[in-house]
């Protein structure tokens, strides 16, 4: 079950290029993380203080086409694989029906003494 | 008349002081003023093309309270003057009642010379 | 006597206007306060490990003129004034002979209960 | 032959987490490339000027070890193979001997009309 978030492209986003900055596109798939574990209960500022907190461990990403200034864009992720302290989603950046950017992202649920723990099973629960 | 505009902060914008990295506050009034734009009927991509953008000359800034990860901000602007190719705005971020950070931004209209060029009317009118 | 810090032009720092978008001067002169209170002797991972931290209250900028992708600038620093917890600067962005920004920096150094402490000695001492 | 480059971490670099927000260490690698191009003796903005580009297509990322405020990185770099228009390069970034991230990045070079267009001699010659 696909989890869909839109993105606004601001100014701050773009390069000289005129198009946004590469590296933007990991800020957005994270955006569509945290608004997917919050949608599902769980707020990060109470999980953090509590020492419990999401890592990213690896990204494969592809660039596959430009996003410009004032696009409203889709980020859809899903949930590809979970262990107990893993994830695996594979996360498309859509412009309507074009994909311009599918990332892997494996993260991982770090407790406070930066040793794996459990993640929650509402989320677990979502891998296809 | 003034305009209403949320920021969610995203995890990217906060810094190792846990809270909300100061320069962020420049890219949330920043956004304000293009969604405002954007909302009186004018596409900045189509004014760029044809050689017209909008610059950023003065910022007085105020960094009055702290704001944190997840909150829901209120950017709220309003032209405080405006001349022939020149606005001056206040822009205020606000959580619930509180404000976190205000500003007098001015802002220049210029055309494909760089040199100033007349605002768009319904722009100007809104000088309070 | 003024601070000179160095700062690179990166890709990163662009907009689709081709220049350095305008929030990021507020970056370069953070880098150069840094550079400067470590040159003082001063750590600041480990003055905020013992609670103190240095934090902007209020800039005032101009932006006189535009930053290109791979300029070397300048950031000259200046103390204004000095009060017990409090500094003002004087900091200026440079390319060459040119000041590309201007800005006023108020900046206040806070306790570990939020409360103003005093300023360390090296740094009030250097108010012109 | 690799090619090293220093990193400064900045305060603007770290996120709530206390570490150099993830995203930041594509910028690290994509500055390290920056420098290595000018270094070869090519001029990006001369480049463009002339319609050439270099664009980002794939990046493998490992987030292996967090890096902290005020670390002086390394970005090593070195080209893994090369065809006419495109580069594979390994980028890792280092404090001291700790490998903190790791990338295999695909670049391609694109000419005026968007089709990929040889690379400098100079640089494809420079192929483990």
């Amino acid at each position: 079950m696909a989890h869909r978030f839109p993105v606004r492209v601001y100014y701050e986003d773009t390069d000289m290029g005129g198009i946004v900055y590469h590296a933007n596109f990991l800020k957005y798939i994270e955006r569509a993380r945290s608004a997917w574990v919050r949608d599902l209960g769980h707020d990060q500022n109470a999980m953090r203080a509590g020492g419990t907190i999401f890592v990213v461990r690896r990204v494969e990403a592809d660039f596959l086409a430009p996003a410009h200034y004032d696009d409203v864009l889709d980020v859809v992720s899903e949930i590809i694989s979970a262990g107990a302290a893993k994830l695996v989603m594979e996360q498309t950046v859509m412009r309507d029906e074009t994909v311009l950017f599918r990332a892997l992202a494996t993260v991982v649920c770090l407790g406070p003494d930066g040793a794996p723990v459990r993640l929650p099973a509402n989320i677990r629960q979502l891998a296809r």
